[in-house]
C-alpha cells in the first residue's frame, strides 16, 4: 500500500499494489508528488479506533474502543462497545496513550487501528483531531469529544470518557441524506447535518447515532 | 397567595398573607399594578415539573415528570425519576397535554405541578418555554428540551422523549460558581455556564448535570 503521509482521508492517498507485476507508473504523480510511505498490507479482522485526548497538564483519557466498517473507503459506521476482547482494547488505550505521551500532544486525537486474528493491534491512522469515529461520544457519553478537546487545549481538567448506553453512529452519504424524515422520526436516533449544500456522492453530508 | 398573571419567576410576583390580619395595604403596588391572581395556599408535599411539546402537525411528546426542590424561591434541584407513583405522573402528563391542546401550542412548555397528600395534581404555573427544570434532559435524552423546541416550531417530528439515565440537575446560584472546579473534575458530571461577568446573589450563573 502506497500512501501520502499527510492530509489523507476517506480512502484518498493511496494505492494499493497486490503483486510486483502491478505498474506503479504514474503512482507518484497521482499521489501529488509528495512524500509516500510504501507499507506491506496489513491482514486485519477489524477496524476499531480510540479516541484520547492529553490535557495541558498531561493527563490523558481515552474513550471505549470503537468498530469501524467502512463502504468504498469511507467511513460508514462507529459502533460501541467494539467487538474485541479486553485484552484488544487495553492494548489500543496504551498504545493510543503512549502516542500522545510521545508527541507532548495536547487536545484530542484519533488512533486507528487495525486488529489481527491473534488480537494484537496495529496502529494504521492517527488523525490530530476530533474525529469522525468519535461522534457516538456526543450522544454516549457525558463528555462529548468536542467537549473534551476544548478542555484540553483549555487547561481544564480531562472530562470523565465512560460511557452511559452502548450505541451506533452511522455517516449519511451522498443521496443517503433522503433518509432525514425517517430518521427524525425514528426512537432513540440524534441526527447531526453538515449544512452542506449539495448532495453529491461520497459526501459527508452528515450522521446520526442510535442508543443501542 | 397573591400573584401576577405573568412573568413571574424565581419567587418574584408573589405575595403571601397567612391570615386576614396580614395587612394587604401597599400590596398592588409592589408588586407592580399589574392584574393579579389571589389564590388559597396549596398543601403540597413536593412539586414536580413536566416538560412537553406539541408540534405544528399537533403531536404531543411530554418527557419524564422531575422532581423539584426550591430554595429561596428560586429552583435549586430538578432529579429525575421523580419520587412520585405511577398514576400521578400520568395524571401530570394528561394535564400538560391538556394544556397544549386547549391552547393549540406549539413548541415545549413547561408546567408545575402541586403534588398533595393524596397523590393528586395541581398546576402551578406554566412556562411557554424551554424551562431550568428540563435542563437534565440535555444529558438524560437522547433529544434534549431545545432541540425539541426547534422541532416543534420547524414542522419536523417530535424527538423521542424517553430518557436513557436517572439524573441530577443543580443550579449554581451566586457564590456557588466558585465549584466550578470541583465540578469540572467530577465523574458523570456536565457543566453549563452562562456566561454572566458577575456572580450576585440569587443570581443562576449556570447549572450541572449529575448522571446517577
Amino acid at each position: 500500500m502506497l500512501k501520502t503521509r499527510r492530509l489523507g482521508y476517506d480512502g484518498k492517498g493511496q494505492r494499493l499494489f497486490r503483486s510486483a507485476a502491478d505498474d506503479p507508473s504514474g503512482a507518484f504523480a497521482a499521489l501529488g508528488n509528495v512524500p509516500l510511505i510504501l507499507e506491506s498490507l496489513v491482514p486485519f479482522e477489524r477496524e476499531i479506533s480510540i479516541i484520547a485526548a492529553r490535557g495541558l497538564d498531561g493527563a490523558t483519557a481515552c474513550f471505549d474502543p470503537a468498530d469501524n466498517v467502512h463502504r468504498n473507503g469511507i467511513l460508514y459506521t462507529s459502533t460501541v462497545p467494539a467487538s474485541v476482547a479486553a485484552p484488544t482494547a487495553e492494548a489500543a488505550r496504551r498504545a493510543a496513550t503512549a502516542i500522545l505521551e510521545a508527541l507532548g500532544y495536547v487536545g484530542v486525537i484519533g488512533v486507528e487501528f487495525f486488529v489481527l486474528a491473534d488480537g494484537s493491534v496495529v496502529v494504521n491512522e492517527i488523525a490530530p483531531r476530533v474525529h469522525n469515529s468519535g461522534h457516538w461520544t456526543e450522544a454516549a457519553c457525558v463528555v462529548s469529544q468536542f467537549e473534551q478537546h476544548v478542555r484540553a487545549i483549555a487547561g481544564l481538567p480531562l472530562g470523565d470518557p465512560s460511557r452511559h448506553s452502548d450505541c451506533a453512529m452511522q455517516n449519511l452519504i451522498g443521496d443517503e441524506i433522503a433518509e432525514l424524515p425517517n430518521l427524525l422520526a425514528a426512537p432513540n436516533v440524534l441526527v447531526h447535518l453538515y449544512g452542506k449544500a449539495e448532495a453529491r456522492p461520497g459526501r459527508k453530508m452528515g450522521h446520526f447515532t442510535r442508543l443501542l
